[in-house]
């Protein structure tokens, strides 16, 4: 079911000041930079194997990333596990009585479909479902 | 110079009670659990693709496990990423004016080599540098 660790999610106060580490001292390759309307991010991703890296900086002090910077700190916000039939593997999980905050897919950044599982259900840590559609990964 | 997300660390309380959310929910592998005693933990390792998970509990109160779960509860601890020449890679970030927890290379789980840089040099993020030898990573 679970293909990969598709991505972790990072949460910056900003990606400027935070991609030189990343580009320059880890040397991994940047792959892009996008906004992610829904969400009220900024995001950048970074190519680490077959995973990638991407630093989520809010864009507007309602993201739920500006929140968890607010209440944590910068640092690792979640875990996004590559899958396919996004909508079959959601169904699966609520059967197996896992509390999903997506009930629904919904778009992400690079084209992705994907859904949170809700952390109080995974032992603390906040995954997400991904799934990407028809383009590179 | 990263070859791949090694692992990715998570603090929890009990891997008696987390694991069967990772094997039984998500379906991911139990490659194994070992203990390593200098860090006061036991470790709980699930394939995650080419990535794996790593369900680290406390074995003592004195571990570093449990002082992160005391201050900010169950969850995702760190990034390892997979490198060559752990000794060089170490060198190279203390160039670059990167603060290492570890200046030389200790063991960790599953017989590597490994370095903690430190998260105030890597925006918020604990980073492992991680280095398999001879063994299947």
């Amino acid at each position: 079911m679970i293909k990969k660790v598709d991505h972790i999610g990072i949460a910056v106060k900003s990606i400027e000041k935070t991609l030189p580490f990343y580009t320059d001292v880890l040397n991994l390759p940047l792959i892009g930079i996008e906004e992610v309307e829904t969400q009220k991010v900024r995001v950048a991703f970074l190519q680490a194997g077959s995973t990638k890296l991407e630093l989520l900086e809010p864009i507007s002090e309602e993201s739920p990333i500006a929140k968890f910077i607010e209440k944590r700190g910068e640092g690792i916000h979640h875990v996004a596990l590559g899958v396919e039939s996004i909508e079959e593997r959601i169904s699966e999980m609520k059967e197996k009585g896992i509390r999903m905050i997506d009930d629904q897919p919904r778009s992400g950044a690079g084209g992705a479909d994907i859904a949170f599982m809700h952390p109080k259900s995974a032992a603390g840590v906040l995954f997400e479902l991904c799934e990407k559609k028809g383009m590179k990964g």
